[in-house]
């Protein structure tokens, strides 16, 4: 039997990276695709790389789609920061950048189409829809049939496939399939920040944090 | 009452120039944007500049995202011919560009959000439909529920209303809209080819010129 192939969104922060590594273990052929996005550092951009590298993937597309011309974010705005004070509950906060996940989904959409893949991978999870609008099971419902609809291939009953395999793990979940895939946690990269190493305190490295302790990997924390 | 804010997909064509001066006409304050996507050549984009100038629109946004990386269409791939021997009924040509409009549409939405835009207003209309998968009322729809989920906005019950006021009308009815509100036709760009004049033979010249003969301005015609 074919193969099936699938698109993996690969960020270079830990989520997208496990679920890349998911879908090679579940013997997809994989074509990567990240973003520079505008972001306010390139950071994840280079894990993404040494990422798709590690896992040998060889096709992997870096798309510019300027989303800072707007801003809108603390990720893409020079003017507003990052916030360092924990993590508020039931709030969106000012890291969530506006369309972003609909922009990358759709580009994906548009790679997979030409490429005739199967599936396409996200690293969204319980953890994301918290606080983000655009990582909830309904929203990926909703772009599910949006995709049944707007392919060549979807309109003969073989649209593209969103899969988001970690939809359903906590961040330690996600850390212990990692650990048991193998996939070197140290090359990637989820600080909001840039700086020379993550600095401990964002959103994202509380979350992450967190998790390793609770895996015992206090040597991986950022602090 | 505070004007409605508007984000207009401006192509350069005639479809999207109409539905923009529709708009205005209604009294939107209206924010252009417009896409370089790797399109073979750039004459879109000048139109585009032109109509927005034009039409005294301040802010125009061009963005690049570049979907000839992975091509599958005549319009962005070298090795593809644009097809001039008339248009066949029933079938994609292959001047459709896989996930063209999902991009356009997400990354509207993107902009839509960061300047709490009520409406993303789109040129689709019947003659798309026709032909390609991304354009027909379904799809819209499938789209409007996502916006309706994935933002800010669209979760307190605000989201984005994307709005194609041209989604019934021919080629001739859109040609007699925008006579009415004294559009440059002439600056308007449909053909897919990007030489000094129009081609003629494309499908997207066949329709305008069809259209622009039944409204009895053969000046107008490309040959």
């Amino acid at each position: 039997m074919k193969k099936p192939l699938s698109i993996a969104l690969l960020s270079g922060g830990l989520d997208s990276s496990t679920a890349t590594a998911l879908a090679l273990e579940a013997n997809h052929n994989v074509i990567a695709l990240s973003f520079d996005y505008g972001q306010k550092h390139s950071k994840e951009l280079t894990a993404a790389v040494n990422i798709a590298k590690h896992l040998n993937i060889e096709e992997h597309y870096i798309i510019e789609v300027n989303l800072a011309a707007w801003g809108g974010s603390s990720l893409t705005d020079n003017k507003q920061n990052i916030p360092i004070d924990g993590i508020k509950k039931n709030m969106i906060p000012n890291t969530y950048v506006p369309g972003r996940n609909t922009v990358f989904i759709a580009i994906g959409l548009s790679l997979a189409e030409a490429k005739e893949a199967n599936n396409l991978l996200l690293g969204v999870n319980i953890m994301d829809y918290s606080g983000y609008p655009d990582c909830r099971p309904d929203y990926l419902q909703a772009y599910q049939d949006l995709a049944n609809l707007s392919s060549k291939m979807g309109r003969s009953g073989q649209g593209v496939q969103l899969l988001a395999p970690l939809m359903k793990m906590g961040k330690l979940e996600i850390i212990k399939e990692a650990i048991r895939l193998d996939l070197p946690i140290e090359k990637t990269w989820s600080c909001y920040k840039g700086e020379q190493q993550p600095c401990g305190v964002c959103d994202s490295c509380r979350i992450r944090d967190a998790g390793l302790k609770q895996a015992g990997r206090l040597d991986l924390c950022s602090l």
